[in-house]
C-alpha cells in the first residue's frame, strides 16, 4: 500500500520539514448592500461599476427587482476594500436616487437602504463591527447622511432588529428621528433631504433551506413551521413558513437559518423531522436556494457522521488556500 | 427582512448584470511522491527544496519514516509547476539514493519510488492521467529510468495497483522485467543501475477515516472490518482492519477510503453502524485522520440532510475562489 501525506495515520507524531510554507488564511468579508432602484439597469449598472472598480472587489451576484425596486448586490473583499467601493457606492446612490420621488413595494429609508458586513474567512464578527462603524462614519460625513447601527452592530438593543429602524420608512424619517431614542449613530439629526438614511451593521450570513414534506397537506408545513421559528416559541435563528409546492404537490417548510453556528442545519432538520413523524409524514428532501457557507455542511457532516475533534483546517482545500 | 443575495429564493429568477465577472476555477492538482530516504534529513531537505523553489509549487507536508527509511512528500501545483518540481525532485533522489546500499521496511523500487497525481479542483481525472504520462516520458528521457504507469493511468489491468507493479522490489527489477508482461511504458527494458524504477499515476484522494465502536471487543471491529472492506467482499474502494484503542479501551475499524466518490462516507458510516448492531454495538465516533477533501463531507452532508439538486458551486467560499 502506497503511503500518503494525504491521510496520513502518522501525520502530527513526526517530523516536518516545512513548518515555514503556511501562510495566515486571507480575510474575506462580504457585504450586501440594498439598493433602492431596481428599475432603470443603466443606474445598478453604473453602482456595480463604482463597486468593481476597487481593486480586490469581487461582485458576485446582482439581483434586481422591479416590483420592489430594489437591487440586492453581493461582493466580497476585505477591511481595505469594502469601506473604498461601498463610498463609491454611496456617491452614485445619493446622486442618482431620489427617495421623493421612489416607488416600490419593499419598505426603504435610504438610496442606499442597508449595507450588513458578513464574516466569510479568517474574519470574525468583531472585525465586521468594527468595519460597520468605519464605514458609518465616513459616510456621515462625506454624504452628510444620518447613519443607524443594526444587528451585531447596534449600539443599543432597540435598535438591532432590522424592520424596527427602518419602521415609518422614509416618509417617516423626520417625525421619527425627533424621538431622541432615534438619534443616528453618525451623522446629523434629520435625514438626507432626498437620500433618507443608511442602516449599517454586521450579521451572520444568511441560509435559505426548505425541507420538503411527503405531504399535500399544506396545514402540517404550517405547524412545524411554527414549532421551529423563533417568533412561536422554537430556535432562536429561524424563520420559517408552510408554503404549497404547487407543482409537486407538496407541502414545504421554507426556512431562513439566521445564524447556523447557534442553530445549525442538522437540529433544524431533526426537529422537522420529528414533528413530521407526528403525523405520518417522512422528509422527501431539502434543499438550500442560493449559496451556503461550506462550515454550515460541515458542521451537518460533523455531527451525522460523529465526528471526533474534526477541525476544519483538516479540509484540504483550506489548506491549499492558507 | 433584508433582502440578501445569499441565500435569496429568486436567485436564479432574475436578471444578473455581472455576467463577466467570473472566471475559472483555478485547476488545483495534489501530487504525493514517496522518496527512498528517511534517515538524512538533508537529502529530504534537498528533496523539497527542489520541489519549493518552481514558482507555483506549495509543499504542503512532508513525513519522514525512519524505520521505513522513506519520506512522503505532499504539494500542490498545477499542470505546469508540477511536472518542473518533480523532476527537480528526481535530480535530487537520482543523484543522492542509492538503492544498492539501501535499506528499510518498506518495499520499494526506485530512488524515487511512486509518483501519485490528484485531481483536487478544477482538474478531472483524465487531467491526471495525461500529466502522468508526460511526467514519465520525460523522466525516462532525462534520466534513462524506465517509467511504470499505475492505477488510473496504467495501460494494462495487471499494471493498475502498485503493490503488483512494484512486487519484487529493487532486487528483484532485473529478474522481473525480462518478462515482456513488464516492460515498461517508458524508458530502457531495464532498471537504472542504482535508481531502480519510477512508478507514475493517477488516483483518487486518499481518506484515513476510523470509526470507533461502544466496545472493547476487538472481535467485533475484526469482523465489520471484513464486511465493509473490498478484499472479502465489501465496497470496492474500502480497506479495513478491526485495532484496539488501548487507552479508551475501545474497538476500533481503522479504514482507508481509496475513492470517496464512488465509495462515500456515509454509506460506509451506515453499514459499519448496521453491522455493529447485529452484536447490540453501537457507534460511539468516527475521525477522519489528516487531510480530507471537502466534497467528501458535502458529499455526507447532502446525503444525511437529504439535499435535491445540491450544487458544490453553491459553496460560497467556492464562488468566492472562482
Amino acid at each position: 500500500m502506497e503511503k500518503s501525506a494525504v491521510g496520513c495515520k502518522a501525520k502530527n507524531a513526526r517530523g516536518c520539514f516545512c513548518g515555514d510554507t503556511y501562510g495566515a488564511m486571507p480575510r474575506i468579508i462580504e457585504s450586501v448592500p440594498n439598493i433602492s432602484e431596481g428599475r432603470r439597469p443603466e443606474v445598478v449598472q453604473a453602482a456595480v461599476d463604482a463597486l468593481g472598480r476597487v481593486p480586490g472587489i469581487r461582485v458576485l451576484d446582482v439581483q434586481s427587482d422591479r416590483d420592489h425596486n430594489r437591487s440586492v448586490i453581493s461582493l466580497a473583499g476585505d477591511e481595505t476594500s469594502l469601506p473604498a467601493a461601498l463610498l463609491n457606492l454611496f456617491e452614485v446612490a445619493v446622486e442618482r436616487i431620489d427617495l421623493r420621488s421612489h416607488q416600490g413595494e419593499h419598505p426603504r429609508a435610504g438610496a442606499v437602504d442597508v449595507v450588513p458586513f458578513v464574516p466569510i474567512e479568517g474574519a470574525t464578527m468583531a472585525d465586521c463591527v468594527a468595519l460597520a462603524r468605519r464605514l458609518g462614519q465616513a459616510v456621515a460625513e462625506r454624504f452628510s447622511l444620518p447613519v443607524f447601527l443594526y444587528e451585531d452592530a447596534a449600539t443599543a438593543p432597540h435598535r438591532r432588529n432590522l424592520e424596527d429602524v427602518r419602521r415609518g420608512q422614509f416618509e417617516g424619517l423626520a417625525d421619527k428621528m425627533r424621538d431622541p431614542q432615534w438619534n443616528p449613530d453618525f451623522g446629523p439629526a434629520a435625514p438626507h433631504p432626498s437620500a433618507g438614511v443608511a442602516i449599517i451593521g454586521a450579521r451572520m450570513p444568511l441560509i435559505a433551506y426548505n425541507i420538503n414534506l411527503g405531504t399535500s397537506d399544506l396545514e402540517v408545513a404550517k405547524r412545524i413551521a411554527k414549532a421551529i421559528r423563533h417568533s412561536s416559541g422554537g430556535f432562536r435563528h429561524v424563520k420559517a413558513m408552510g408554503v404549497m409546492l404547487e407543482q409537486r404537490k407538496l407541502a414545504q417548510v421554507s426556512i431562513n437559518m439566521t445564524d447556523f453556528k447557534k442553530t445549525p442545519l442538522h437540529r433544524v432538520f431533526e426537529a422537522v423531522r420529528s414533528e413530521a413523524e407526528r403525523y405520518g409524514v417522512g422528509i422527501v428532501g431539502s434543499e438550500i436556494v442560493g449559496l451556503v457557507p461550506a462550515e454550515a455542511l460541515l458542521d451537518a457532516a460533523d455531527h451525522f457522521l460523529r465526528l471526533e475533534n474534526f477541525d476544519p483546517s483538516q479540509v484540504l482545500e483550506r489548506k491549499l488556500r492558507q
